[in-house]
């Protein structure tokens, strides 16, 4: 989600965008009063040199069309992140080491696209043995078909629980 | 393909598996004529001390209701094969470093589930940058809406041409 | 283990290997009444389209330097194994995922030769945070000064254990 | 090379890091005239939330041993980093697809300590079929011996080639 959505689309995503950091940010503070980590895993965009820190700085500092967005879901000091440079999160990143050090097995995924980044990483957590949480108000996709056909899919193919993000109940993942 | 079938659904899948089966025999016909390798990937179906000839060797002699689908497709001294022991068929196996040994750019993608194994395999292989042919008529699922969505998202995200196996110019390819 | 020793140096190989190959069937014997599993990790040497069991058989039946080593180590329907095509037995295989499955957290090494194939491996696996035991007796080296110095790595940056292979305590892997 | 020193053989370590350094800071200005760029592979000395350019700061501003080291090698922006978590520069990182984006071919290795993070490194790059030049003058051992036994495998397991650093002709690399 930390992205300048400055491409073709990209003034299309703002709405929903926005709509599913709102219910991030909520989910982040849930999850922050269980100390379940977050963990950003973000595109290079193709800017091999830039690290996360001024990939976040770009989205706040440049005029840029997914400011509002990356506000609301500002990294903290707390938090990790991964940088990957293709669709899926897990490849050629530390991500599956990160997540075995922090002792993961259930993962709930969010971001943009659903049926792109989202479904290519959720395919390969549920291969690598994640148990995985997609909350349909968490993901975005470029039309609500898309996204109802991407839920359907990793339903189906990964075993992904799809509910919405606040029904989840933290309370079997806190200690 | 090299599967015996005799899990639930499979009852309903030997149709389909024998359609598509008599159009990749011919299209592995014309393959060879063009001297354009095939990889056999295959699931180890949990049987993680068999080899592929044992596998092969399973569907052919044990009753089994795969066979005639295996008959069809039976590798030759002049195939190659990569055992996986999840859905994608990189994912853990040799098929990367088999295909640059190979000098692949491109992939022709057939199998089932058109949905799971390869769709899996075909965002894979789309992340390293592989060019992909995926024919309607040589993938399996369970429904053809399920294939429908299946070909219609591998051409979105991983720009996969769909034409039929007998429309494919093995002449571009061939040397 | 598993090699036809047909290549350069493979004569002066034969002695030590047969050794190693003593030793070795005496410990995988004492692992079997222990239920713990042998994994054969072989090279498939650039024969892409060779199973496992073709390469044992080239081994046993073509009249080739190795024979004698393959007879000691002839592998069981009850082993297990891995074909590697580079140097590390971790490097583009199922070895990982096969681990993992069989929940191992501690290996022993053996194998030719021990500063390339067993040390490469022997590092991909101390990465991976498994425990390492490597019995002098159980690796070939060309030559002494080769195999006290890879030792001495193995013990250095992988925290290796190097006992001799009698002198494995089974019984603290034993459930 | 980034590294605050701070652990126990840090102080012993000084000496030769600076050394290697001041050759490095060489080298690194020969290959920035032929344009060949230069790829900071750093440990995240299990800061998991720091990306490379707070571990620089760190460095810089800490007031640590490893301070005048970072400083002859501070990067610049044109420089590329990859952040590892284990031994070797290639496992769970994005350094074998940042290679592959710069269509390197040959690499030239430096850094601490030449028996395990370099030598592991070596390793993977040569089992990617990568060619390897690492001048001894660019790494450190704690001590020569340690140095020369490293370099001495290096060479005869991954056929790589030891110059001092300015024997290195970089004509043949410019294009």
């Amino acid at each position: 989600m930390i992205n300048d959505l400055e491409f073709d689309d990209g003034e299309h995503m703002l709405a929903p965008a926005l709509e599913a950091a709102q219910h991030l940010q909520q989910l982040k503070s849930r999850l922050a009063r269980c100390s379940i980590p977050t963990i950003y895993v973000n595109d290079n965009f193709g800017k091999w040199r830039s690290d996360f820190r001024q990939l976040v700085e770009h989205t706040l500092e440049d005029n840029v069309r997914g400011e509002p967005v990356v506000k609301l879901l500002k990294p903290g000091d707390e938090d990790y992140f991964v940088i990957k440079t293709r669709h899926s999160g897990f490849y050629g990143t530390t991500l599956e080491i990160l997540l075995h050090h922090l002792e993961a097995d259930t993962l709930i995924l969010a971001g943009m696209t659903g049926d792109i980044c989202v479904q290519f990483t959720a395919q390969d957590a549920y291969m690598r043995r994640f148990n995985l949480i997609i909350p349909p108000d968490l993901i975005v996709c470029k039309d609500d078909e898309t996204k109802q056909t991407a839920l359907k899919q990793l339903r189906q193919t990964c075993k992904a629980k799809t509910p919405f993000s606040h029904e989840i109940d933290l309370d079997s993942f806190c200690e």
